[in-house]
């Protein structure tokens, strides 16, 4: 049966509200055109998607679905009780792949791991290969780490790539039926139940714009509303790691389990635009300013914990045990794209920059075939080197690996790349928005006509952006440039070489544009010192480098002959230096005592040489080059002398 | 039947080595007589060792015991794998506790539970509730996780206890027949094996000790040996977590577990001492000297990782996710103290003091009822109480809680507080060794005759220590002073009056005693400033305060109304002023600035009032007085202004 086209309204992107101050693009509407951000989405589309493919063949993790099909499968499954939900990690990645540029040996492909996901489904709808069968747990006999729904969530969020990219296929009947099942189980007459992992509620709501079934979005509001009321055992990490501590509405600030808390924000915020509710919108947005202020890295990551992947508590930030689970960096971006259309508040624009460049892109290695899970800001000691084929626990290693037993970070990366051009720009009945900056082409409608236009920058290195129009409404038409925090007050926006005022966070360009008409964004990229709050313990005495949108590290591998990461200090009176991918800063550094015991009434003395330079070079590129120790934050030295402040 | 008095030469403390630098006092030797520590044991006595009891009854742990006996228990076993063992520290205490002083109804009490105990062991010699049944896995069928040797250690130091007490009993044969059945299934001629967990290394060479019989002692090095070669199947944390990646004989620094590096490395030098292998006591010394230097918080505490309750890399010692077990200390002592009596090295009896007083006895509340499982060294957030009668997860409240899932460190508490006074004194031939302070009595015999003495101080909080000899031999003998590191060149030892030379860390007065000489200690308790090493990250521009042993902290609960623990600066240019039992110290309050995002490029500024005075207290004695934050470890304020410095 051939894919059934779907009506064009159904196009767009990852979310697609009914109402907002943004609309997203479709898939057809912005493609990449090189560049930084056209290499990444490259090696997505010709690694990472095989690379993830392949593994699961291997180790059964596509293989569950064809035993589940023949009724072979039972307590031999493979894989943790979630690995379902890698597999449509990556359907929804084929499926944006496919929506960007279609071709018929990915369609294929595409098509056979739909067929035999689809094969498993059982006739009531139900579709999971860990539960229910002979030597199985029952159904929903363990809802707090069955990881159920947040399964079914990932395959119907699958199903809502395919009709955005303008596909009805068999994937979305699968994720009909599932839906409707969840529906029956747990909808208004089924059981007063929610499942550990958030996921299925957002994936609900967007079910819901993608077909039109106002069920879904009702179920998504009651599984939102049963939060909160003790409906999941807390047991080795307490309530709120389930965010099950306190109803949606009312939390202030994110907190338990890192991606847990993002899912179910992003799916709370979907489900508060669709039904107007102000005041869950606004405890969202709470939420996350609460976070960003507080509980947030340098590099967008969040996540302070190892033990149960969680939010530490405020400020406590500690960058040698910062988890920042990629999927964490992920969830993030979910929750900032659906605020910043909701409200088109460049803030959450910016957020979005820091975290798809600082901390997501540092998972992939440079050429696609390994990934960090966590996303250290100081590593310590060299690590080992994972093997290329086997599968790695999570943090063992200073190095990325190929594969995990929890594998949730190569899919996510998968599913974000095949999208990410999808987030940078945006429209109103009037204009386009530019909320990241790269060599793209857009092409859309607006209410008063089409307009095309094709952005092109060495941009996050190079601070110029050019915008050329090659096709614009007769009426006035909008082009905004979003200037980062950083760059507010000293970028500057021409038009055909005229200056545009504008010193704010956004700088709009309003006027009858004619095909050809030439735009320039400069970004001042100085390297710039940036220091930590002073409620951060872990960092007190520290500086970071920044330069443009990129967070510098010193990787121990640029360090000159003989010299170690340990004691190295910051000379932060001497100037930073641009070089073409990094910075240029004075180290100096200090020599490290070696007492009998690290604790001492007396001063610690330090006797450096005047010290060297060193080229600090963008963290989502480190470790790229061999074992190697790193850090973000780096201590300061006292001017003329090899020891730290204070 | 009744309990068999043993000979005498087989009383003696904990530890029992054949050979070594200091001989070990038995419980019927040294006993405290008041003040701080008799304080400890009593709460001991009279609530915790029936708290643990209560407990044990109530949850199943001791009813285990008796559905293995009667046949009927299988998947339904209570509490996880390793319950029995909570079961033996507990007869271990109650042990150590009739040999200290004798009590008919304890004694009841105690051979009541071994009953319970003996009635479950297996003809073959085995005994473990969790093992074996129908239900059950497997005998040895999870040596990883499965923790059955473990609970056979903590059996057979029961034993042990008992002999070193003078008893020979029913406990005793019980540990003799399942060690005999271990040295059949573990010996030479047995399985190439060991246990996830050490612990009966170190058990086995202490009951070869107690026992004469040298099988236990060669199966010890057999096991000892074993480890490091990759036995265990090395699953979510690695090799390293079970010290399984290094042969014992080969690491530098103790890594992996904290618990389980600490009790392998006390029972490889426990082989070591008994073998004459001078080069595996050398490693463990030095691995003993680099994990003080580089992995041990001020509180003698070990142990930055929640995830793998494990040490951290070198300096990465945070002090609010500091994990710090409260058995990690107890094993850290157990080491020391192995190490004390190999060298009579005062080095290690500062550890153990600064160990005992600041992390162990922070675990159990003022009224014995509740306990810390991880003692962290910064408070952030209030947390909530613990019911009194629910089972904790741990490390979820800033208050201590009855009972855990893992309760490994309550029954800890209870052996090692039952046995404390034993770790206050040692003997050579001729004389005696003071290394802890407190009020005491010691009766013993030397080669040269019998010795008799009192101690009596105000410490922890007074440096003043007056010591009676009440009976001495005939001959010249010596009685030596542990002068602690912080008090080396400043204290000063009397007799009768009369000043004695010494400078070093141990003051020796060598004479011929008579009834009725004095001596006293002179050791200098001002408040004093303790800066962390340059590269403890997590503390840089912090300073921590202590006074003579005791570690200081700063607890809300004593700040004035109004004022939070985020933002308080201590002055370090101002006087520190000693207290009845704690420190006056000036504090500056900063103003915590609350922007948007807690990264900037230019200063945060401060701008607080002048400051006020304020008490600290011992660390040990926090979180007494209701849900609190805390730090021991203060930023440091510029003079005269409100801000941080760096």
């Amino acid at each position: 049966m051939p894919s059934r086209i779907a009506p064009p309204t159904l196009r767009g992107g990852p979310v697609q509200p009914s109402t907002g101050a943004l609309q997203a693009l479709g898939p057809d509407e912005v493609s990449l055109t090189g560049g930084f951000w056209r290499e990444k989405q490259e090696l997505n589309s010709e690694v990472i998607l095989g690379h993830c493919e392949r593994w699961m063949e291997r180790i059964g993790w596509i293989g569950n679905f064809d035993r589940a099909a023949l009724g072979t499968l039972g307590t031999d499954h493979s894989g943790i009780e979630f690995v379902d939900s890698e597999v449509y990690k990556l359907l929804e990645a084929l499926a944006w792949e496919l929506g960007r540029k279609p071709d018929d040996a990915l369609e294929s492909r595409y098509r056979a791991l739909v067929a035999r996901v689809e094969a498993a489904q059982e006739p009531d709808g139900y579709l999971h290969t860990s539960f229910g069968r002979a030597g199985q747990p029952r159904r929903y006999s363990n809802l707090e780490w069955g990881h159920e729904l947040y399964c079914f969530g990932h395959l119907i969020q699958a199903a809502v790539a395919r009709l955005r990219s303008g596909c009805d296929d068999e994937l979305v009947q699968v994720a009909r039926q599932l839906a409707d099942h969840v529906y029956t189980e747990f909808g208004p007459d089924g059981r007063d139940a929610v499942c550990g992992h958030p996921e299925i509620e957002v994936a609900l709501v967007e079910f819901s714009r993608a077909t039109g079934d106002a069920r879904y979005l009702e179920l998504a509001g009651i599984l939102v509303e049963r939060r909160g009321r003790g409906l999941l055992k807390a047991d080795r990490f307490g309530a709120e790691y389930f965010l099950d501590d306190l109803p949606v509405r009312d939390a202030t600030v994110l907190r338990g389990h890192a991606v847990r808390a993002l899912y179910l924000a992003s799916g709370a915020l979907d489900v508060a635009v669709e039904t107007g509710d102000a005041a869950l919108a606004g405890a969202i947005a709470t939420q996350w300013e609460n976070t960003v202020a507080r509980r947030t890295y340098i590099t967008g990551g969040v996540g302070s914990h190892h033990l149960d992947e969680a939010f530490g508590e405020d400020y406590e930030l500690p960058p040698d045990r910062a988890y920042a689970e990629t999927c964490a960096g992920i969830a993030s971006v979910m929750l900032s794209w659906r605020l910043l259309l909701q409200t088109g508040d460049s803030q959450y624009a910016d957020l979005i920059e820091r975290t798809l460049l600082n901390n997501i892109l540092a998972s992939p290695r440079e050429d696609g075939r390994a990934f960090y899970y966590t996303n250290t800001l100081h590593q310590r000691v060299d690590g080992t080197v994972p093997e290329e084929d086997e599968i790695s626990v999570r943090a063992q290693s200073s190095l990325r690996a190929p594969w995990f037993e929890v594998s949730c970070c190569p899919t996510n990366i998968a599913r974000t790349l095949a999208s990410v051009n999808l987030y940078f720009v945006t429209k109103t009945g009037t204009g386009v928005q530019l909320h990241q900056y790269g060599d793209y082409d857009v092409s859309t409608r607006l209410e008063t006509g089409s307009m095309s236009l094709g952005v092109q920058t060495g941009y996050p290195f190079d601070g110029a952006v050019s915008v050329l129009i090659r096709e614009a409404p007769d009426a006035a038409a909008s082009v905004s440039f979003r200037i980062p925090a950083w760059a507010v007050g000293r970028a500057v926006v021409h038009v055909n070489g005229i200056p545009v005022p504008g010193s704010g966070a956004t700088i709009t360009v309003s006027r009858a544009f004619r095909a050809g008409d030439e735009m320039t964004l400069h970004l001042p990229m100085t390297p710039r010192l940036t220091r930590p709050h002073p409620s951060i313990d872990a960092v007190r005495g520290t500086v970071a480098v920044e330069r443009g949108p990129l967070v510098m590290c010193l990787e121990s591998t640029d360090l000159p002959d003989g010299r170690a990461l340990a004691g190295i200090l910051l000379d932060d009176g001497a100037d930073l230096r641009e070089t073409a991918r990094g910075v240029r800063a004075h180290l100096v550094p200090a020599e490290i005592p070696k007492p009998d015991w690290p604790y001492s009434d007396g001063a610690w003395s330090g006797t450096g040489d005047t010290g060297f330079d060193v080229e600090l070079i963008p963290y989502c590129a480190w470790a790229n080059r061999g074992p190697s120790t790193m850090r973000v934050w780096l201590p300061v030295a006292l001017p003329g002398r090899g020891t730290a402040r204070a």
